[in-house]
């Protein structure tokens, strides 16, 4: 028998937990320690802070008090700004989550006639179980805590992110390496609260709904998987609502402010500039913060719903059902072990050292899991057990499940590293579509929509690669845990992901604060390695979206009592047809939104401009409320569309359709979304790094196409607008429509199948 | 028994085709009495031709003589330009098409290791059948059948294009409604030619290879499947050069004659303006008669090969049998009357009255077919009879072969119009588009994307529906009939196609050979309307490519002895995800083509203008022979990547990874490329027509937006750029990607069923 029972993991898995937490809390406390004066701006009597370190303000004249309050009170804007605009949000959204939670209630009830006595267990006929009733109100139950916890991660994130965003800035001034650490301590922050509430609330939730369900694990985990669509739905409209905020002010200061008036990025003069940088919190820090909490989520209730159905459900080996959770245990320990690396193995000197950095940090952690993945394997689970495998029995070894979970993990490291290659103006690809902006901004365009199809190719391959290795060895289980294997590195993922637009807003900080030119320089080099960090994170968050909606699919294939999907069915084909089509409607959507709301913004800046006397000479303030409200207003009104198409198709395939069509339609949208989305995400980073790379003029060429204002810069910041969307609201909402479809069809799966079809079945 | 016996269907089809084939002499006739002087320019003599009707010359003070001659002169140059492609093409294709043959002939001899003994038949193993040689020695022969008339057709319709422009162009000097006629009669010519000869080789083969195969209909017919591949593999290479070529040219001039030095489109001082009208005839004429020859090739193969497995094939009813062929005869019949509407009932007016015209010939051409298809299916079918149903017997009555056949005839007529609702610039889509180049090129693009994107979602739901029906009716010979309804009215489809490039090129020569004004413009009207009908012509050529290439899938499903093609299972989804991933390598592939081409066009374009003295100022000719050539070496050599890509791909994935795999690659590619291409034209089709709207200024608000050089107008070329390649390049390729995979899938089948899945059958 294998050494950890069932004590044992009842210790080490919430005991995991608490450590990532305390871990967040000491970041944070460490960030905290770097002072900044209260945001109402009464910096006077504050003047024996000390000054030492601070290299830059004697010298060039800088008042440095001055510019300290004028940090806090930027920092104070947007964090208003951010915090209303998730509260107004929040307060829709639960309006939402209520109404659905009676949706599933009710339809998931309907499948038992509402009856409150026990019914036949679906996998031993012999034995009882609790009713439909039952799984209908703990899976609404589930639903809502999900929705809850990835509501308040992405809140603490963007508290965090608005907590360092101004430390970062004034750590610049003391050097590159002071300002890394801040801002890297803090993505840390953020990634080890999530990752490891993430995994607290599912273990309590697991134990506190066993005390109803006691033995009937079919029952439990089946009500389990409302935890994962909850968290799912919440970060889709986080994604989108989030995406369309920072990419209509994005785009809007940017059209106006670099093309038109020829103003830096981030000038105070801009209007919009202070709803970009609320925005960067809102959609880069609290929508991706939500969406990988939803991949979590998903892929663990995947795993522990198809591990239910196992041997270890037959026999309640609770250790074995557990293993998932003991992978992403382990996977804390790894990545808190990884970040001591970054922070403690010595300050970084230069600028040149960060990209490196960061991109160790992903290597580093994807060996010490693997190590950790081993450990966990052996020492938890039987040396073989067997699994349901579409109605066969399938046996299994323990070390294939070592293989399922490093195929995910590896494979991650490979999409990582391959969307670097494409997004990193170290590079060819990124450095071809800079010397295309030479002709102009359509061969920028073409080069650039070239570049983001090339990059399609190898993470298919990879995640091709982790799909069959899995699938083989352990069908569905194997595919759900390599879906966690690749999101078990989440905390280190995150850290690196929340580094980016925390850098990105310091930079916003620096130039609003009227800080020297070289603090600007230091932190828009962190933003650079920021650019294409970000890119690797949404590489993970797609790849591992593949991953869990396979999962899913399979265990809504099982759920619904589907025997086979065969394309070369009418239902099937119509269904996988359509579900291809799904992405591009769903982009058509947010792109136009972005598009409108961007339009609405270029008019309101423009108005200031023109109305407002010496604003473009930085005579007279902005107002920049108005350009907060133009966003916030779009994105909660543009959002409504977009999220009922992912919601609604589904259940509308589902209803009308029945459980084949609906099979087809989401391995369809899975198929064409992941492409959909890699493809747009490295498409907007190539742009984005292009311009930067035109920008930085640090070689030779880069020099002869620049400098800012030149033609070809021009034709590359038309590259680095298009992109915006692309990669920051169409690409990455993508890969949770195809995770959401897949687990609300889970959810939905016995409805389905008892009432659905009705339009297929009398034709 | 029905009334259409084997003498009267042995007469028919030919008799049907031999009608067609006199009726496009006729138009060429008609075409061919407006008289052009020899290219040498020795007009001299030649005076007394009547000038009556030429309503400018005089007024304007132009020297009609010295246009004359300067149109015979441009055409001479365009013809020789494209001739001298063409061949060079062809040559290599010849090459290819040599050792393709022997490829296909070693591997399908290898089936029965080239034994020359009878076999027992597949599907009635008591009787005996031809061996596999010999199946391999008449396939090989069918593909190089396939392979001539598809190059034959490019090039006669290349001929009778670079016949008709100059033509077009002297025309429209007497009125819009003469040049009208005369691009309409020369795209009659073209459409009749390529649809009847098409059909005329097939049953001449079908006959031809049945003196040899004698009741052996099985054999027969697998051969014939030879024929598809061949005729799809010479438009693929056609497609991809032509493309390239036509673009790169199209591009190069437009960045630097349009973007840099102002001047007009065709303007003869462009050094890329003969390369760029050369273009047109090589890919939107040659290119696209070879596609749409290929996607009727193969839907008639599909349905014979699936036929001969039917209760046709057992009973031997030849009149049953040639049910497909018989659809065709009557299209070109009901299509021959379609075009007497539009020559010979009353003359256009204005310029207004072009669009509608050619959408009134879609619509007549449809309802016309409707009729025709029942007389066909009453008269030609009994009352019912029996398919193969993947191993199962299904009963069919033959008026649900006439649902099939009309459900693809009208599912094709809505996604005419659907395409034509998202890129005329008469409605809301494009003219959205227009308003976006207020606020420059960024906003431009992401609208146009937008645009693409959305016009995917009702093309699939015809696809969709008319695939139900057809799938749940007939089968897989369902959706062989849905695709030959939808290409049955392709001598019309054809007409208006090259009607376009017909009325582009006049307006050229127009430009070219210095006409006055008026003349341009109603070149530049016949041309707007043909924007639209290119990408309604592209529409049909996608939807039926869908279709096609899924009745393709059915055949090589049946005839690679698969049962079922189950998602879920490792290796189909495997090769579904991989399959969706193609489309976006192939694009990469061409987008990065046609991008390195145009960069190097504009390098030669603006050396000219450098080098050249009195060139800007039109002193001094360009070097226009440099350019083409810079097309022609661009697009021979970038299409042999991509071209490769597409042949290889399934043979690598049948043999390494075997038959499932192929399967589920043939879905995932089939699924995911029609949505890439219909958004790709459809992007392309709506950034042209903008543009188009701003310089034509129709409106108040268009002309808001422009005049030419205006910023809008700026933004709105850029935008029509880099649509240039999507909607020219990538876009209509990617309906080749998926036809020919499958039908190359279903040639190879036996020999990947006999050798295939090296590499997963050792995993």
């Amino acid at each position: 028998m294998a050494l950890i029972g069932t004590v044992a993991a009842e210790v080490l898995i919430p005991l995991a937990a608490v450590i990532g937490i305390l871990f967040a809390v000491l970041q944070w406390y460490v960030v905290s320690r770097v002072a900044v004066p209260p945001h109402d701006g009464g910096g006077a009597g504050k003047g024996e802070r000390e000054s030492d370190g601070v290299d830059d303000d004697e010298e060039d004249g800088v008042d440095y008090r001055g510019v300290e309050a004028r940090c806090a009170e930027i920092q104070h804007a947007i964090s208003v700004g951010a915090t209303s605009f998730l509260m107004t949000e929040y307060k829709y959204l639960g309006a939402f989550m209520a109404a659905f939670a009676a949706v599933i209630f009710v339809s998931l009830g309907s499948v038992g006639r509402f009856s409150t006595s026990p019914e036949p267990c679906p996998y031993d006929a012999a034995r009882r179980c609790r009713p439909a009733l039952a799984n209908a109100a703990f899976t609404a139950a589930a639903f809502l805590l999900g929705a809850t916890t990835s509501v308040v991660s992405g809140y603490l994130g963007m508290r965090v992110a608005t907590f360092a965003n101004a430390r970062t800035a004034l750590e610049a001034r003391r050097g590159i390496g002071r300002a890394f650490a801040v801002a890297f301590r803090s993505g840390a922050a953020m990634g080890f609260l999530l990752a490891s509430s993430a995994l607290l609330v599912l273990f309590a939730a697991v134990n506190a709904f066993g005390l109803y369900y006691g033995d009937d694990w079919g029952g439990l985990y089946e009500a389990i998987t409302g935890y994962g669509l909850g968290g799912s739905s919440m970060a889709l409209f986080g994604r989108v609502g989030g995406g369309i905020y920072t990419k209509a002010a994005d785009v809007g200061a940017d059209l106006v402010g670099k093309v038109e008036r020829n103003i830096p990025e981030d000038d105070p003069r801009n209007p919009a500039v202070i709803a970009d940088n609320v925005g960067d919190n809102v959609g880069d820090i609290a929508g991706m913060g939500s969406d990988l909490f939803g991949s979590y989520a998903e892929s663990s209730c995947a795993a522990l719903f198809v591990a239910s159905i196992s041997s270890f459900g037959a026999d309640h080996d609770f250790a074995a059902m557990m293993y998932p959770l003991l992978v992403s245990a382990a996977g804390i320990v790894a990545c808190a072990a990884t970040t001591l690396v970054a922070t403690d193995a010595g300050e970084l000197g230069a600028a040149d050292e960060v990209a490196p950095a960061l991109k160790r940090q992903i290597l580093i952690s994807t060996v010490l899991m693997t190590a950790a993945v081993a450990a966990v394997t052996f020492l938890s689970l039987p040396r073989s057990f067997t699994l349901f495998d579409f109605g066969e029995r399938k046996l299994v070894k323990n070390w294939h499940l070592f293989i399922c979970v490093s195929a995910g993990l590896w494979a991650g490291l490979v999409i990582g590293y391959v969307t670097e290659y494409f997004t990193s103006n170290a590079y060819g690809p990124v450095k071809t579509v800079a010397q295309s902006c030479r002709t102009g901004a359509a061969t920028n365009v073409i080069f650039g929509l070239a570049v983001g199809y090339k990059s399609v190719i190898v993470p298919i391959f990879a995640i091709a690669g982790a799909i069959y290795a899995s699938f083989r060895l352990a069908a569905m289980y194997g595919i759900a845990l390599a879906a966690l294997g690749m999101l078990s590195t989440i905390a280190t993922g995150l850290t690196i992901d929340a580094y980016g637009p925390i850098s990105d807003n310091a930079g916003g900080i620096a130039e609003m604060a009227g800080m020297p030119r070289r603090v600007r320089e230091r932190t828009d080099a962190l933003d650079a390695a920021g650019n294409t960090t970000a890119a690797i994170g949404k590489g993970f968050a797609i790849g591992s979206a593949a991953l869990v909606s396979l999962a899913l699919f399979g265990a809504y294939v099982s759920r619904a009592g589907i025997r086979t999907v065969n394309v070369v069915s009418p239902r099937v084909f119509v269904g996988l047809l359509a579900g291809a089509m799904l992405p591009y409607w769903f982009s058509a959507m947010t792109m136009r939104s972005v598009g409108s709301a961007a339009l609405r913004m270029v008019e309101e800046v423009r108005r200031q401009f023109d109305e407002i006397p010496g604003l473009a000479e930085g005579l007279a303030a902005p107002d920049y409320a108005t350009c907060v409200r133009i966003s916030t207003d779009a994105s909660l009104r543009e959002m409504v569309a977009p999220g009922a198409l992912v919601m609604a198709s589904p259940l509308v395939a589902g209803t009308l359709f029945g459980v084949e069509a609906l099979a087809g339609l989401l391995a369809g949208a899975l198929v064409s979304g992941v492409q959909v989305a890699i493809s747009a995400s490295n498409s907007g980073g190539a742009w984005d790094n292009a311009k930067k790379y035109i920008e930085a003029g640090v070689t030779e060429e880069a020099r002869s196409l620049g400098p800012k204002g030149s033609e070809a810069h021009k034709a590359a910041v038309i590259g680095d607008t298009i992109g915006d969307p692309l990669k920051d609201t169409s690409g990455p909402s993508l890969n949770i429509l195809v995770k959401l479809m897949a687990v609300e069809a889970l959810v939905f799966a016995p409805f389905f199948a008892a009432h659905g079809g009705i339009v297929f079945n009398h034709l």
